[in-house]
């Protein structure tokens, strides 16, 4: 056995079950041990970008990481910008570069870069396999790695001559880390300056959100606390039967506008508020004058025991409501716009489907309209970065399988990962892609004013729409094999929208905002 | 005038009259100031792999920089691969990245991340503005520094606050660098032993292949040197009327045979050429035994004087022999494969097109097909990162109007940055673009045998095939608005490929092979 069956099967032995792979000539040894390792499924994408973004969708959904394959420095920085939003994600993820041959790489041949600089901004975790006895050891330190602390990316760099050498070590354990707990000293005194705070409210973060810990803070939303979302959570749950928390606003006035008056933030797996952007005359921390801060827990801690226990020392009750099913009885009628097809998703999401959100401007109008939906999770752009909403759906639906997954995307972002569609379709997931088509970066018409940039003129408004030509996405659909449908009307989205989640498998409608 | 107009009046004042562009929030200023410098054009791209190929390739057939204009991190990523492409062709460019305002990057914002460690390894220089008034000098400092030397990369990053401040200084001048030139002694050392040499090669790396320099390449041949051309060089001068190259082949075992027997090799504007990639026990280094090497010129120095100056001290003759035009009268019939293309290509081509070829395993039977059609440039995948052909074919196509440009890109590649097509049709660029649709990674069916990867198992075989669903190109390109047409014979893609040409503007062709 080489160094590639070394790695697969310390993948494998640990429960690594996955890889996103896009693999030229230097993971060519890889390529080849799939074949003899059937407990890693390999999973081709078209382009890295879709193969880093739904591991980040696979570690969402299921917590653990799965791996990737990229192809040398050029394939992992068109994985990057998925990395990016992983990273912010707090999603564990095992990124396996290929290189070179050790004594290749200082001949500066053409594909020769520096693959642990460009790993390192969006990386947890950066090491080469220099010799094949390195391989089993550092796929399980990537492993651990991945899951340490908040968790992220670990990227393990696998030269040509350690893959394809004789490998002295086939593999090694990976311990599941545990997660340090803040001790009681700091629960104590959060509890009591929640109990001494007149209008207090808590932010909820990626590492407090699971149904433990979302259970945890209804019960101290019972206890008078308001709960906040973070804006971009890795996972929302929502949905009925369980507690309807709302989110801080995207829009940084609208945000403290929403805290206002509130003399103390208590932060939960999380970290204070910021604005995403920063803009002239504007603040950037989201945290109201004279509130005072306290964390209960970082995101590297125990988010869920956290909340727990300070339910647990606010005395709260143990019983909290949660939401029933609500949503219009009638489709939606009329012009389509975001409301509208917020209102669809409310009346057709199945039980326990996900939501993959790139809806950017329409975002918070699909989100207010399934706050009542049936149970679902709501994964955002944590990251900021565009072409995540299809990569992370693919991840979300390799993970669950028999879950309805929907990619909801604006027609800008959609472009950045199209070829996505192509391994929705040779996966045959089940996937419905909704672009939300605009023709237009949307959002940057009005940042163009949030920045204070002045007036428009030709130029910026050319710079700003993407309708000329206009995006035909039932075409390319078509280019990668799959069956989509142009909706005009909110009725013939309705309509469109219900067949396709009752039909088993891929498809794509194209909504004309 | 705010730091934004500053950076557009000092890239203007200097020559830079382009900027392929694809911005986000934090580059809000700069879209606005594009209507106040008529002289600076933006040209809008969907995904940023797009933009800095198209740069690239501007840059290859002008000399000269243009700008890119990119959002923060993520999208500076998402350039990277072209960067990548481009740092090997030497090209100079200005790569500008938006960042968040200086004093909002302490707080961790979803979209914050280390834009000058993504930076530095595709790069030659990265700064910050972090001042409104660095920004004039500043960008003169980039212009020269993509000129320095070798030539490559210089990355500004624009923070919001210095773009949106009042600018105290307006504009800088930007020096054209100089070339530094081999000295006397070391050209005379070349001269002898060129003239001791039994068996003499003359490498012509990328800053020797100008019209000038191509011709002093053709006098020294005349005296009895063989010239061969770096495999992927940035831009490589071709056909009727110029003299004939012949490039060092791509597969390491068939250089080596190709210049057995060598005793001395000169390296011109170029260094030690080497395998691609490495793979068990075959040599990094293609350089025969016992052939002794020597350096004319490095990449850094004027390559044009030293052969020049050779071809004088080896008292080569002025005159030269140059290709003829010729090419097969009749279309080729049968099979559609590379070869029959190759023969169309030569067919058809007019004077003064340029070939961006990204064909792979098509790439060689092109280039051979070719060898004597009428005069034109071959651009090359010099970095070896795919999804680099279309974009450098916008970039070719947007420097020289009037000029045809023939995209030639494999399948595979293609669908990397397939984005590409949007801006050739916004743009109304005259650029023909050949998919070479063979449903396969092609080129990995041979690499896995080069690594001595065993046989393919069905995994293996899954993970090299992009058949499943096959890419239907014409649909792609109609959702992106383009016309295209599918060739199953050599018949058919000769005649479509005549009417394409024929055509003014853009389409596209599917060829199956």
């Amino acid at each position: 056995m080489n160094g590639a069956d070394a790695l697969l099967k310390t993948l494998a032995d640990n429960g690594v079950e996955l890889c996103f792979a896009n693999p030229g000539t230097s993971e060519m040894q890889m390529v080849a041990a799939f074949d003899r390792e059937p407990r890693v499924r390999p999973i081709l994408c078209l382009f890295e970008g879709v193969a880093t973004g739904a591991a980040d969708g696979y570690a969402r959904m299921t917590g653990r990481p799965a791996a990737t394959l990229l192809h040398l420095g050029p394939g992992l920085a068109n994985g990057s910008a998925n990395l990016h939003n992983a990273r912010r994600a707090f999603s564990p993820m095992v990124n396996i570069v290929g290189d070179h041959a050790t004594y290749h790489r200082r001949f500066e041949a053409p594909l020769t870069s520096d693959i642990a600089g460009l790993a390192w901004p969006n990386s947890c975790w950066v090491k080469s396999a220099d010799r094949p006895d390195d391989i089993a050891p550092l796929t399980a330190e990537a492993i651990v790695a991945s899951q340490m602390g908040q968790r992220g990316v670990a990227t393990l760099i696998l030269p040509g001559d350690s893959a394809w050498s004789e490998a002295p070590i086939l593999s090694a354990q990976a311990p599941t880390p545990v997660r340090t707990r803040p001790d009681d000293a700091r629960i104590d005194a959060v509890a009591e300056a929640l109990k001494a705070a007149a209008k207090p409210v808590l932010m909820l973060g990626t590492n407090g959100m699971s149904e433990q810990g979302l259970a945890a803070a209804a019960r101290i939303a019972a206890a008078g606390v308001r709960i906040l979302v973070d804006t971009f959570v890795a996972r929302h749950l929502r949905g009925s039967g369980r507690f309807a928390t709302a989110k801080m606003l995207y829009f940084g006035e609208m945000a403290l506008k929403d805290i206002e008056g509130s003399d103390l933030m208590v932060l939960a797996a999380t970290r204070t508020p910021v604005a995403f952007f920063a803009y002239p005359d504007m603040p950037s921390i989201l945290v109201p004058e004279g509130c005072r801060e306290l964390t209960l827990a970082t995101p590297e801690e125990d988010g869920v025991y956290a909340l727990e226990a300070l339910a647990e020392r606010l005395n709260a009750p143990k019983d909290f409501p949660v939401a029933a099913y609500e949503a219009p009885n009638a489709a939606p009628t009329g012009k389509l716009n975001p409301y509208a097809i917020g209102d669809s998703l409310a009346r057709h999401l199945p039980e326990d489907s996900v939501v993959a959100d790139e809806g950017i401007t329409a975002s918070l109008p699909l989100f207010l309209q399934t706050r009542a939906a049936r149970r679902h999770d709501w994964l955002t752009v944590t990251g900021g970065a565009i072409g995540q909403g299809l990569p992370v759906a693919i991840g979300a639906a390799v993970a669950t399988p028999g879950r309805k997954v929907v990619a909801v995307i604006g027609d800008g972002s959609a472009a950045y990962t199209l070829q996505g569609l192509w391994t929705v379709m040779r996966e045959g997931l089940d996937v419905v892609t909704i672009i939300l088509a605009n023709r237009a970066y949307q959002i940057l018409n009005i940042e163009f004013d949030r920045t204070k940039s002045g007036v428009q003129g030709p130029r910026a408004k050319d710079l700003l729409g993407i309708g000329d030509p206009a995006l035909d996405w039932v075409a390319l659909a078509k280019g990668f094999g799959m069956a989509g449908v142009v909706c005009q009307t909110a009725e013939e989205f309705d309509a469109a929208f219900a067949r396709a989640l009752a039909a088993d498998g891929p498809s794509l409608i194209e909504a004309v905002l």
